[in-house]
């Protein structure tokens, strides 16, 4: 993988979190954009963590996208290792729903930003796609991608509320029970 | 204003939250990035805040940082009307010390991030950063001065510590207490 | 249903918070309350939002239901694009238990309301009953079926009451459990 | 103050409220809607809120707005003995910062709807603009007045807006400065 | 019910809390304490409220227990209604894990104390240990009681204790597990 | 002060909750309940506290009142020394706005009640009414003082809301400033 | 057990905890530290916790591990008992997710020191590392245990990134969710 | 400093953090235990922060303690670099009244602990406390110097106790204010 070029480099602390950030491999791929990801802890495999940074920016890496949990340290170690922009994506964990990991995340003492997302799964997907928006700064193609995802985000909801409008409340409740059930 | 040339357009909620932004505008300053900044509320002037979202885009705006307390809808109104990538500064507002903003802020749905960054202050200062290494993609001069300004920060960190091998944790303190009335 | 005549008009963040607002549509058919609902998204689709209102003031809605999770802005958008009173219902997402929704929602800077209930299925259905309310100030009838509707509550905590002194509280459970069952 | 015909009834759970609850006042009357003011607690005085209610209700209010802090039982107790609309606003206490207060008046049980606003000043203030908004359902130049106020505050932030043009963020803070001093 | 003599009356706000509120009965039974249960709302049915105080004092009850839930305004209300000693158990909720019922249970205002108890069943079981503590200042075979219920729950740890010693944890584990399971 | 003949014992953790617990001393004082008052510490002098358990109920102590901050081990640790009702006033600390004390008071696990009231001085007063509350279960007198000191709470908030009726609320806050002032 | 050598005495509040601690356990075996286990409670049995207490200093023991939900004082309690160092492990109860155990093991008055960790499991596995960690101050033996875990930990997150890069993200989350099934 | 023998290294995030960490330093001081204390950024100087490690374990350091506000990755990071124990305190910071910095400190993931003390001033005397007693283990004479520190604490609650005997509450909170004022 080292050798291949890349516009972003995913860093997740724990193969645990590998399902909640699928979400964000899935909107890269979608854009067409290029990226690596990685399992590397902060606090148990630091020096790693440092070599992935250098890494990737060998590879060509623009932006950082790393999730945690818990104390949630590796984005703003990764910030500290890097001047390239640092999302970072707070996990749920067990006990404090991810509101110990966002604290960690967000709380970046002056001179070191990181950029936090919501936490969980819907944070994952908003990491792809802000991303892809600091990476279109230089790409105008990716620029258009953008418009279009935005305009079919638009219509998705135009969809459901059509079908809303067709089946009434009760009918379109009812066919989503039997989505999720299928 | 509006046919000057922008990199980042600054917009907040309230003209009370100006003192809090001041350090974003000193750091844009600091880098020599050009910026606007606008009041502007997503509640009290919707139609003002699409219009600047769209004289800024004009002006060649590549970040919106966005600043607001409480119900703090600015940052992701402003994120539904660009796919430019919007910063969010939660405000401390007066009862839930900026937790209230920091959800608003954060808890973006899916599709549509914005990135947050702390409460108050420092979360001003670091939204001043981060615009400049979102910009950096592109300018490979920013690139530079973010390492220079990396360094200092380290520097100034290095250079507390050496006072502080010099004249111990008491006498330290007492030079604090003495700047802080001056 | 545009030309259709309504007093109320409910909107949703996302399908998915359908079956949560169910109780709201209950609620208003059983005062008899014409209302559309709609599936529309201030992040994801702010221009539908804003057709929706003017729409629903032509069909001579006199007060908005706009329930959403997470950064919920949906009420204060909505309530910066009308006078007419909004009723804000936070929808529970996934990690925070609703809390980010409820901030999201009642803290609303000075001189745009929005009229908060409570986190999910309870506050949809007294969005419904505050709706019914809010209308029975130029309506009588209506405001009688309010009195009626209040008796029935109190008779319903009366009758369970009485359901409990005849079986005792550890008949009274099982009975209930075999409810929940069937 | 009996046979006074008024429109809305405010009730603060104890004097300590009244200088919070001052901007709901302020703006009744900006409004020209006739009001009646007291302070009675659910807790210390539950006689008199049953009272007052019914006061109230002779003279015509439509609407109930109720200030409390701490366990803030007040509007749901006043909620409880009338179905007309009630605004609960809470107050900031001395120890949960409002977060107390806001919980109890929120989250109330289906069936008995209370409408909270923001804790403290802000949600004080929207409790009067939220009360002329259920009151215009009825009355079409108090729907006239709340447009012009709606303009006038999009008005504010504009001009705020072009005296920080005018002035530049510096200069504009350092103002503010000067008029909190005076 | 009502001529029957009794020490304790037991109020809950909603059917629902009964399986919650089940082990408080269980200990005033297990200490031979007569009293009373009720279903009755603070804000569905404020005037049964009213009434079964009367009654409940007409019966001889020195004590009061309420469980609520959200809002949980009952405690409070019962304690404005009586000059017995109120104890307040906060029920979960389904959003905010009874934080919401436990601010609105404990934080009274000067004048007019409940008695809070822990969340949940613990708290459930807590009430009626506190009713019996409170009812043995003037019966000293209740206090007896509670000094031999006391021994028992240091024999019952002991003897938790002595099986861990002789089993050790990982079989101690096993045999909990098979004990859920039947 | 060993033999001395008292109803009720006041434990502070510290004596910087002096202050605090001011409230409570006053209230029995006024009630003419003996009382004695120590300053003694869970964690600092356990042995300390075990001491005064005995002593106080030796003197006739028929209630324990602990005001503890922080940690709060306080009134559980005497709690697990009596079977006299226990009464813990959470002190609100200086970080966590007695969050931390309200927490460690309150979640008593199922066979040790405490009885928690609100957090710092309104608690403190209400910890006193609460224990008298629990002594007029076998003393009458008590029991007609209480319903006095009821009948002047009432009477207090409804003089205060004569002066609002006499002077308006511009003119009542005016006298409440200059009475604060002085 | 009395007469067995100690290093680490495991006390946990009730035997529901022992599920939760068990990776303590496991983590003093795999270092080879001779430990004992009780359930003990600061609450129902606070003669017990002593008479541990002194056992455990004349068995060996250095350090004491405590873990307990809700009100959690067990840590406490023993701190006030010893002047070994002792860890407190905060279990995560029913309602408040660990918060409230959290809050009463960290928040120690000063001059009583608790070491916490982390809620639930990954704090009871830590708990047992800090306890080899202060024990290795006086053996090196164990430093270089320690050593050894630390290296195997980052090999452990290495073979994991391996797969990953092996595997790709969607064929790894597959393999987990089979041996999650397993 | 470097070739100077101690026992314990003390860093801080920033200088900011000294005048709170103040009471570490005195601590360690009053038990005769050698220290190094150090200004050094797990985020602005993470090269220092390695090299301090190095240089501290050279002179003999057996205990790190760590004090760091907001994001607070400094204790976790430190640990992340040394298998000694490591102390971290939570700083008070601006916005969330140290809650950021405890989460971040305290909820440290499997393999890597972080021993957390309370926030602000309690905790940083407490882990200048946790610091001797950790190096007790192998320094009997510590041990007795622990034993008397813990006596003298004692000593200071009985003599503030006796105080409160003499003088009573009234003048013993007169006697406060007056030392304050001084």
């Amino acid at each position: 993988m080292k050798t291949k070029k890349i516009n972003v480099a995913i860093i997740v602390g724990s193969d645990s979190d590998l399902p909640s950030v699928s979400p964000t491999a899935k909107v890269l791929e979608s854009f067409g954009i290029p990226y690596r990801i990685n399992v590397a802890s902060a606090h148990r495999s630091p020096a790693k963590v440092r070599s992935i940074i250098k890494e990737a920016e060998k590879q060509g890496a623009e932006v950082f996208i790393c999730a945690a949990g818990m104390a949630a340290a590796l984005p703003g170690v990764v910030a500290a290792g890097t001047v390239k922009p640092v999302i970072g994506v707070p996990m749920e964990g067990k006990s404090l729903a991810g509101l110990d990991a966002l604290f960690s995340i967000v709380q970046m003492p002056p001179g070191i930003p990181v950029a936090a997302v919501a936490i969980g799964k819907p944070g994952a997907q908003n990491a792809g796609v802000l991303a892809a928006q600091i990476l279109a700064v230089k790409d105008k193609a990716l620029n258009r991608k953008l418009a279009d995802y935005r305009k079919k985000l638009a219509t998705a909801v135009s969809e459901k509320d059509s079908r809303l409008q067709r089946y009434g409340i009760d009918r379109y409740i009812e066919m989503q029970n039997k989505e999720t059930k299928h």
